[in-house]
C-alpha cells in the first residue's frame, strides 16, 4: 500500500482544479465540489474483505510487518480490489499474506467501523493443505489453538472479536452470521 | 448523487498533477501514480446498502426517478456514507427513498459486481408503521405482496435475486443468508 490519499483530497481528479466544501443541489450535506468542472467528490468508505482459515481446528494468523500495528497479530485482510468479488479478495489476501490456499466457506461476519469509514467482511475458509508462508507484508505466519492464539497482541479490536466468535461458533458446533458496530473509541 | 468522477481520475487530488498508470514498488499492478508527489490513487469498489422492508407480508418498492433505470422498480438502496454503519445507511436509504421508517433485523446478502466495482448489502427490515412516501429519487413507492411484485419493471437484476430469495425463504419460514456474484452480462 503506498501513500494514503484519502481524507486529504484537496484538488479535483477530472480537471486538476482546487476544490471547494459545498452542499450540491438536492444533497443534504457538504460534499467536496470543483471549483472549475463542477464534479462532485464523494468518499467512500472502504471495503476491507479477509479470513479466518482453519486448519484441523487451528487459524491462520499473520504478524503484521507493515503499519498500522506493525508487529501484531492479525487475520489475512485487507482492502478489496476494483474488479474482485468479495470471497476473491479475502482468498487472495490470505495467500498474499499467509501463503495459504483456502476456500471460502460462508461469510462468518460482517463490522462497520464508521469512525474510520471501513466495512469489515470476514469469511471462514478452510485450508486446502498446512501450508504457510509468511508475505512480504507479513513478519511470520501460523496456525494456532484457542489457547495458543497470541491474545494480548492482537493488532485490530474488530479481528480479536471476530475470531473469539469463531472459536465459541466452533465449540457449539453452529457457526453464525455475526454483526457489529465498532465505535471510535474501541478502535483506537 | 451529482456527476460520477469513479474511472475518469486523471489528477491527483493531494497536489493537483497529473497521473499516470505505474506499478508502484511492492504491488502486483497498475495504479494511478502521481508525477509529482507519488501519492498512489487506488481505486476502490464501493458499497451499496439497501433494506428489504416489510410490512405484514409485503414488501417495500420504489419506482426510481433518477438514472440509471429511471421509471424501473427497486428495493430503497444506495451508497454507503462515510462515517455510517452499514445498517444506519440501509434504514437512512429507506426513509429518504420511501419515507419509510425501518428497524434492522438481519443481513440478508451480500452480492459482489466486480465489473462495475459494487459490493451490495441488502439487509431485512420490518417497518415500524405502513407510512410510505416517495422521496426525491422515487416516482412513486408502495407496499407488494409477491404476486403483485412488478417483477417485469425491476431496474436491476441483483435486487430482484435478491427479493425472489427473500419471499422462498419466507414460505420456507426460515431466512438464510444470501450470496452471489453477479457478473458483467448479468447485469447489463
Ligand atoms: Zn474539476
Ligand atoms: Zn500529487
Amino acid at each position: 500500500m503506498g501513500l494514503e490519499t484519502q481524507g486529504g483530497t484537496r484538488f479535483c481528479g477530472r480537471c486538476g482544479a482546487p476544490l471547494a466544501l459545498r452542499v450540491p443541489a438536492g444533497d443534504d450535506r457538504e460534499r467536496h465540489v470543483c471549483t472549475a468542472c463542477g464534479a462532485v467528490h464523494y468518499r467512500n468508505p472502504k471495503i476491507v474483505v479477509g479470513c479466518i482459515a482453519h486448519w484441523r481446528g487451528r487459524v491462520l494468523l499473520c504478524r503484521r510487518a507493515i503499519e498500522p500495528r506493525r508487529g501484531l497479530w492479525t487475520v489475512p485482510a485487507g482492502f478489496l480490489e476494483h474488479g474482485e468479488s468479495a470471497e476473491a479478495g479475502a482468498a487472495r489476501e490470505t495467500l498474499e499474506e499467509a501463503g495459504a490456499r483456502v476456500g471460502i466457506d460462508a461469510l462468518h461476519g460482517i463490522w462497520s467501523l464508521p469512525a474510520i469509514g471501513q466495512v469489515y467482511l470476514l469469511f471462514r475458509g478452510r485450508m486446502r493443505d498446512a501450508r504457510v508462508a509468511a508475505g512480504a507484508e507479513s513478519l511470520e505466519a501460523g496456525l494456532f489453538a484457542e489457547e495458543a492464539v497470541p491474545w494480548q497482541a492482537m493488532a485490530f479490536p474488530v479481528v480479536t472479536q471476530a475470531l473469539r466468535a469463531w472459536f465459541e461458533d466452533r465449540r457449539r458446533g453452529r457457526y453464525r452470521l455475526h454483526r457489529g458496530l465498532v465505535e471510535a473509541t474501541r478502535w483506537s
